[in-house]
Formats: structure tokens, sequence, C-alpha cells
């Protein structure tokens, strides 16, 4: 059985992943903490987890975590995980970080975005960028995971296949994104409140959000020169999911046509456990994924223009899905375990 | 044309009063004030009203209030309303109090509720209920309208026919009470956010919920008597609305049956513009009365046991159609003026 | 292994029910039939099953089900189940029938609330109502499963002990009970689309539905004296969960407090792995029971009044959950599995 | 006073178009009908119009309409309206048509998006497209008016100006459409029900819906070349309300920058009383416009790309409240008559 810990129990991630590691058969939750005001029982905070964990949720305590854990999973806002994962890295530990903190290579990148400074220039360079489908041999080693965040992971996974054989014309990717309200965390804020976002719809951040050049760094290193996305995410008014409308022009040398890039796409994720490629003419829903693991992705072209329209749940493939995903590769667990 | 000042013009009460009042054709508001950073267009806060209200909203300046104004709506927190009303009441003004300072007659019963000191004993006798169809001729003449609370406005007539006659036992008023998120005011607080209400829904303040002992004051004062109800209020995970169950049980003399109950409440009701009774086996639904100023009232009787139900918008005849209501009739406009 | 069909695959009930059957350890589904125009591969009925279950779903062949399954589920609407459960019987086989037809003993009863005739008037009376904290040695032993209704398995939880003990006025029981929009199954229905249920709220078949019935059968059964509850059920704007609060006067014996009864609740489920039930001060919320079996009861009483709050997910503990419990007591499989 | 009978007062559109014509003072509405069962006094069918209106709806009846109605709105699904528009006409009345049947002058494309036959060839000519920014003049002395689609008219208006003045490359235009339920009108149909859509979302329809046709048709005629664009709509789990984000080139000759492309924008439409453009860095949002005949439309550039955001009420400006607003050019009345 491997311990393992979680700091961050308490946002919607954080909750989400104990709920998986809970039915996992081959883990032990060993260690639970969060920014707390006393100690709680878990199952206070949350009575759901009633008579399935009972655990204490503390103020992190990184001596105990060490003592206790093998592997911590980092389910934090962004900032606050570098100032936590060296100690552990430190002490021999492994860890999977949930937030934007290692997934950045660019150093200037991420202080622009996120508006903060790098404080960990030493790991962030040995950290892996923990998407399976591109990296699962670096990951089977891995001692630190910069697990991808949600919007990325489904624009990454729908067109790393065209954007590697180089058939669209890469100046010209729109992404048009649209997520579940869990998405934007667990936090008081009154532009999240009910009454606001109900029977509401918006874009934010057009074309400025933070995960925009976690796409770019991707998608660049697989086509080996430099893409900049066009990207406008909307605020759903439902709990859970992201689906990306993604448009694009083929490149010029390239004529492929629908049924080809279908199969190509079939062939490039075949041994994928969660990746799932729509037949000619059907399309991705929300509520085929949400509460899976799994990323749907549908191909369609109309002359020289490609539509991608692809799902996952921001939680699972998204998120804690996908951070037990890269347990169970750096740990030689079935992939798919506590995942179906 | 009267010139109103709206105190409190950010929460969903006070854009909800200035919608009324932008399209009301006696009324031209010349003050708008909230607790605010700076100074803003109201249009710019709420930019739906751009091009129809392009006024300044400040923080409440006590002495324009009293220059540019007659008549002032305070739609706010409880407590802030009775540091603001004397002064404007003082000087002459009539107010319209949407908070719920000055509706409980019994100050210590005010101390328990709502954990605080009633500030003002002096006006606090002066104030009258604002429900038009018990105290229209009070109205006419008021100076300080108490406005009564959403609930208590749905419950007090439902229940006014039956109590004032006497034909339920008055010690078994059940009240199973269900309301939109909107009626918990626009604040930052984890417990609104929307992925914490939608898709749930929960019981609140359980038999301990502020508007109980409005409903008993108002009861009790109608059945010459003490009455206490018991009262379970609902979060339903919607905007607007509230739909209040109520089940009694008919008083020992009484005999009354279901289609003379319907004739006696269409009778009490005849001359209201804003209470529709519904015909036997019709019940209210909460889209019927949303976006509308009607209280939608249905009586349905098995044996000795009397069921009820009654629906409003909790904005409008729950809290800003009513004030607006109390309004024209202070004024003497027709009583339905901007509320169709 | 046990091999299982299901008849009904394509209903909510039945959707659910092999969500939960595909992951139990113990089972194998080997027939899935439902109301179909042609032959289809179930994943291109749900996509959501894709790579997880690829069965063909047919219209029902009772020998091949005969021929292939051991226990049959049946998710069928009402007077259907009992066109096909003899036959599966006369085989052999064993039957789990979510839908009403064996639920009430009482054939005038029956035909009066579902409208139409009881044809199956031998099996009606071997059938065990399946409401494992009632009757589980009873359904040990059973080959015909009636499973309890949504609102009766919440309401009759929740009155057991008090009803069974004497300790309310049987006279008196109150239940204000809101569902979820899938209890009302997956069907064409002007009044069930999304415009005409989103952001409403009402109450209907006010004392009037056919699982009040279901409810004074079982609650006379536990007095051991004629029951006839108030039963007021409303639909909420949500897909899952049933929480119901009812009220209760205490009988005139009794002066029990609310420590004592909250005792008397844990000890009467004391060893239920699907009861849980809340300490004073907590109420049940849906977001804490959707998704799982769990069934959640608060109690708090007001002087004579007592008030009892029960949630449930409608799907699961109302429906397909507590079929699968009820197969795990059948074939001595842990009570929990697949089920956690 | 104008008299005016709605054709398909039950549908959204017809409903909503009542509750305007109801308020509006230059208005009596003299014949309402639908497809019915039997006549039923209006406000039985909706209860909310109870005491606002209980005239009798009836199956239509074309001499009672000529004989009692001065206009006519068609609230019909298509093919419908054109059985019905030519015996208006030939009376002299004239017409309002709110289905898609005098949209596309096309016969051929009509008839092959619609997959019907184009019954009316005559006035199919004579029909004028009811978008009052671009066709005012037309429509003051119109006979017919084929109202546009929701989505067209979100479309045509975010687009007319950058299209006129050919600073965008009209080879790829993108549109990313969302919309509201209502926009699929009041039909039973279980892809419609409520447990279907609440919590989902997708595309549908993806690159062949009938309204990308007439936003071809319109926007070919403002570019003077043929315009195909990209449509891609998707359905949002609320009721009402279109938000599109379009993508655009610059064109090559254009070096335009944002600041002068709003201002294009705000003197393009500085008389229209419902169009409002933003300012940089404002974006609409649905709750802005729902509600309101308003069309917010927003204009951002990144480099050579345009991002345009465009919102309005499916059921005002997409509808109902743009019939009225023609209605209102028609007969002189002031343009925003009963539409605020």
């Amino acid at each position: 059985m491997l311990n393992v810990g979680i700091v961050g129990a308490t946002g919607y991630a954080g909750e989400e992943l104990i709920g998986i590691l809970i039915r996992h058969p081959e883990v032990r939750i060993t260690n639970i903490s969060a920014k707390i005001d006393k100690p709680k029982i878990f199952s206070e905070i949350f009575p759901k987890f009633k008579n399935t964990l009972d655990l204490i949720c503390t103020e992190p305590d990184i001596k105990k975590i060490i003592s206790q854990c093998e592997l911590v999973f980092l389910a934090l806002p962004h900032t606050v995980s570098m100032e936590i994962a060296p100690s552990l890295l430190n002490a021999g530990k492994k860890v999977i970080d949930l937030s934007a903190d290692y997934r950045l290579k660019d150093v200037k990148i991420y202080e622009k975005f996120y508006k903060t400074k790098q404080k960990d220039k030493v790991y962030i360079k040995e950290a892996i960028y923990g998407l399976p489908e591109l990296y699962r041999e670096k990951i089977k080693n891995a001692r630190l995971i910069a697990n991808p965040g949600c919007y990325p992971t489904a624009a990454i996974l729908a067109l790393a296949p065209v954007v590697a054989f180089g058939l669209i014309d890469s100046s010209q990717i729109i992404i048009d994104a649209k997520s579940g309200v869990s998405g934007a965390g667990r936090k008081a804020a009154e532009e999240l409140i009910f009454s606001e976002i109900n029977e509401d719809f918006k874009a934010y951040k057009v074309n400025t959000h933070q995960h925009m050049p976690e796409i770019n760094q991707e998608l660049s290193k697989l086509a080996n020169r430099l893409i900049n996305v066009t990207f406008v995410p909307h605020l759903l008014p439902l709990n859970r999911g992201i689906l990306e409308t993604i448009y694009l022009k083929k490149s010029q040398k390239s004529k492929i046509k629908n049924q080809k890039l279908i199969t190509l796409y079939k062939k490039f994720y075949k041994k994928e456990p969660f990746v799932r490629v729509k037949d000619e003419g059907d399309f991705p829903t929300l509520k085929e994924v949400v509460g899976t693991n799994f990323c749907d992705i549908s191909i369609k072209d109309y002359g020289n223009i490609i539509i991608i329209i692809v799902a996952i749940d921001n939680l699972l493939k998204g998120a804690s899905g996908q951070a037990v995903q890269n347990m169970n590769i750096m740990y030689k667990f079935p992939e798919y375990l506590g995942l179906t």
C-alpha cells in the first residue's frame, strides 16, 4: 500500500482527489491538510464522507507529512505549492502538484501571467509536465509532476496530432473554451455567487487567461516552432466540465480529408486508456465525460477549415483524475486503477 | 413628479427597485447611493441600465438626499436602516424601509432574532407594517413604512382569512417554505457560490429563522391571541421566487369545506389588485408569479387538514414591488402603477 | 460470477443500474434490453459507456434472457413489469422489479392509484418489499423483490423508529417532499422540457400521488394500525435527489426529548450500512447523498412538534442502488459491494 | 389604437409577444390563436396572464382574423406561415412573420436547409428582412416582414460594420454561437427534457444549422460578394439569451486598430436605440441583455485577429421584441414603445 498525503484537501480538486483515493485499492491516505481554522474530522467538513473517511484535517505540518507519506499531492493555489514542494522533495518524497507553479518552464512568462515571483528556480527545471499521453515515459521516473491545467489538458490533447504532423496553419489556432464553475475554485467572491452566474453566460480573460501560455508552451514543443493560440474562455452555468471548440485552417501543403484525420487521431491515441476519438458525425457532450477521466475528441473538416471539439471533466481529467493517472504511472499500478 | 432616493442601490432589492422606478410615470429618481468604493455612474455598475439610468451612485450623503428627495427607499441590511431613517424623518421626508429594523414591535424579540440593539425606540412605535392587504388605510398617511419580509408576505397573505375567522387550530400552523437564492442578498460568501448551491437543496435555520417572529406578530394580531407557527425555510437552486406549502388543522367548531374556503378567500381578497386566489384543483407555480407583483394562493382540504400553497416573487411582492405598491398608496397613485 | 440481465436499460434507473453493475466485482451483465427501434450497441445509445460496456441492447427476448441470466432487473414502467416477471419466475429466475407493480399488497388500492388492472394475482402475494432495513431476512430468500419507490424509501426510513415505538400521533403525519426531475423518468413530455422546469418550482399531485399508499401500507404495518399520511410532493429544478421535511406531533403519552430521539434513531439503524443519523443541529443536504446509496436523517423537536428531515439520491437508494443492495443480500455478497 | 392578431400564441415567441403587446399603449390585441385542442381562455393556458389577458384562444380562423385585425403576427413553425400569410396579405392586412419562411430569397437554399417546398413564390419576393438597423426605410412601407432569426440577428449586427467597410478577410469568418434552450421552442422532445440538458453543454448542427444561410445572405449583400461563414451553435443550460464569439482576420489592406474599430462601431450604430457598443475592455454578458431588446457588442483586436462578442435575448431582439420594433416602425410609433 502506498501512503499518500493531500495538502489542500478542502478545495474542489482536493475533495475530488480524496473521493478517488479512498476507493483506490493500492493507496492509503495517511495525511490530509488544508488552510483551516482548527483541526477537524474531514467528514465534519464534508459530511458526505461520513463513514468513509474520518481522518483529521489539520493545517499542513511538513514534518508530519514527511514522516507519514511517500507521495504528496498538492492541491493548492499557485505560489503556495512552490513554498511547500522543495521541503518534501528534499526529504526524498515524491510530489504531484496540481497548481500552476511548475508548469511553465519560462520563468518570465510564469511571472507575467501569474503576477508573482517564481521562487523555486531549482525544481522547476526537473518538473515533468504530467500529461501522460505525451510524457508517459518521463512520468514513470519523475519525482515532481506538474499536473496540467484543465483548459490545456483538453486543448493539447485535441491539437497534438495535427500540430505534431504539421497538418495545420499554426498561426491560426482559435480555441473557444467553455468551463463549468468549479474551475474557479471554492472561494467566497461576489462574482461567483449563485444568483450572479445562474442563467448567465459570458467570456472572461479574453485572450489573456493564464492557461494560454501553457497551451502555447506544449504546442510549440510539438511543432518545433513558436505557436501562439487565440484563446477565449467562457463561464458556463453548471458545476463541472470543459468543452472546447477549436477552429483550424489546413496548412497549405496539407490536403488531408476528414476520414483520414479521424483515422490519424484514432491511431495516435490507440493505446490511450482515457482518450476516445469520435466517429464521423459524432460530437462530444459534457454529460458523456463528467464523472469520468475520459477526454472525448471529434474532428470534422469543411473545405480547408477543421473543427475539433473536445470535452473533459475539469475536476477529473482536468485535475484530480489526471493526478491519479500520473500516480498510477509513477508507481506501476494499472493506469486506470481507481479511475473507472 | 415625485422625487425619490434609493439608499442601498447595489443590492438585489435596490437594483430591482430602480428597475421598477425608472419605468414609473409619476416618479423621478434624484439620488442613488450605496456602500461603494468611489462614486460611479450606475450603469457602469449594472451595464444593463446603460442608456436608461446614467445617474451617479455615491456613498449616502444625508444632506444631499434630504435636499433632493421627498421619499426615500432604504434597501439596506438591518441595523443600517435605523441609523439613517431618523434623520430623514426628522427632516420631514417619508421613508419606506425594506430592512427588518422597523417590523417587529417587540424590541426584545427584535434584539433576540437579529442579535443587535434596537437603536431607534422612537420611530419604531410609529412605523406602519406595509402589507397593503391588511393596512392600506394606515399606509395612506404613514411617514415610515416597515416593508414586510419576503417569507412573511407570502405566509400572512396565505393565512390571514383562516386565522382572522378562527377557522383553524392556531396551535398547529406548519409552514414549509422554499426560496430562491436572491433572498440571501448579494454578498460574497462561500456557502452562496454557484457550485455549492447548484444541484443542491436543503433546509436552513430550521424553526429559528428571523422571519418567524414577524409572521407570529401579524398572525397573533389577526387572531387576537398568541400564535407560534412552525417554520422551516429551504434554499432552492434558482434565482427568484418563494413558494410556501402550509399545513393546517381545522378548528374543532369549524366544519368548513373546500369550496366554501375558496369562496371565502376570493371574497376576502376581492378588491386586491395583487392577490389571485386559485380555483379548486389549481396550484401556484413560481413561474406564474416571478417577474410580477402577484401573490397566488390555493386552498385545498382533505378531511380536517387544509393545505394552502402560496407563491410570490421574493424581490417584487416580497420586497421592491411591495415597496412601490406602498408608495403608490401613500401618494394616491393608482396602486398598480409601474407594477404591471 | 452472477449473470444478470436488465430489462428497461434506457430509462434513468436502467442506465444508473448498469453504471453500478459494470463496476460490481461479482456480476457479469449478460443481457440488456429495452423498448427500442432496432438493436444497438449500448454505448452508441449512451456514449459515456464507450469502452466500458459494448453489449448490444435489443427488444426484450424472454427466452434469451432466461437462457443467459440468473437474476433479472426490471427497470420498467408499471404494468409492463407484471407482464414479464411471471415468465421469468416460472423459469426459475429471480427478479428484482423496480416498478410499482408488486409493491402494493391491496389490489384495489393498486388499481385505484395506478389506474390499471393488477394482472398478476399470483406472484403479488409472494413479492417481498425490498427495503433492506425492514425486510433483510425475507429478502435473503426472496425470488421476487418489489423494489421500493423513491419517495417511500425516504419517508419510511425517516418514520420507522417513531412509528414502530408509537411515539407520535399517527393521525398527523405530514410529509412535504421535494424531488429532482430524474424522478419523472426519461420521456418526451412538454411539461418536462428544460425551459418549463428550469427556474420553476411547484407542488404536484397534492395528496394524490401514487407513492402515498405505499408509504401508508408500510407505516400501517409498523404501527399495527391504519395510517394515512398527508403527502405533498414538489418538483425541484435539479437532476437528482429527494429531500423530505416531515412534521409530526408527539403522542400524548410520549414526552421523549430530542437527544433521546436521536439516540433511539442511532440505535435503530446501528448496523445499517446505508443509513446515517445526524447529530443534533445537523441537517441533511442533497449534495451529501447524491451519488451515494446513503439515506441521511435528522431529528429535531420543538415542544411537542418533531421535525424529521431525510435525504436520498432518488436514482440510488431510491431505485437502482437499493436494487443492487437487495441483490447483494439475496446472493450473500457484502451488502455494500459496488455501492461505495 | 392598432388592432393586432397573433397566430401561434402558445409557443415561446407567441407568449413573449403577447407579454409585450398587452403593455403597448398603441395596440389592442383582438385575436389570438394557436394549434389547440379546444378554445380556451388564454390565462387558463398561461395562468400568469390571469387578470391581464382573458381573451379566448382558438384555432386560427382566417376570416375572423381578417375581420378583427389590421396587423397579424405569425409566431409559427416554418412551412405553416407561408400557408397563412398569402390570404391575410390578399385581404389587405399587414403581416410580421416570425418564422423562417420569407427570410431566404434563394428558394433552393430555403428548400435545402428547411427540407420542404417553398410554397409561396409570390410574396417571398416582396418580403422585407426585418432587421431595422439595416432596412429601416424599407420596413416603413412594408406589407410583409420576414422577422430575422435569433442567431442571425446577433451575427449580422456584430459583423455589419467590418463587412460593409471591407475591413476583414471575408473568407474566414468564424462564429461560435451559444443559445439558451427556449430557442428550441416549446415542444415535447426527449432530448429537450430537463435532465438531459441541465448540467450539460454541447455543440449541435455543426456548420449545418439553418440559420447559417440567412447570415450568409445578409453578409454577402453587405459585402457585395459571396460570403460563407463557419457557424457552430451550442446549447446552453439556461432559458434565454444568445452569446456569439466571432473570430476574424483583418483584411490585408486593413491596419485598423482597436480604438478605431470601436469608434467605427459607435458611429455606425449611433442612432440605433437598441444597439449598445461596449467600451474597450468591456464584454457583453447574457444577464445584461436578457429581458431587454438590446444587442450588446464588444470589439477587441490582437495583432491581425479581431474578436467580436455579441449578446441578445433570443426571445426579444432575437424574435418578439424585434417584431414589435418592426411594428413600431411600420406604424410610425416611437421605435422603443413597449420595449423598455
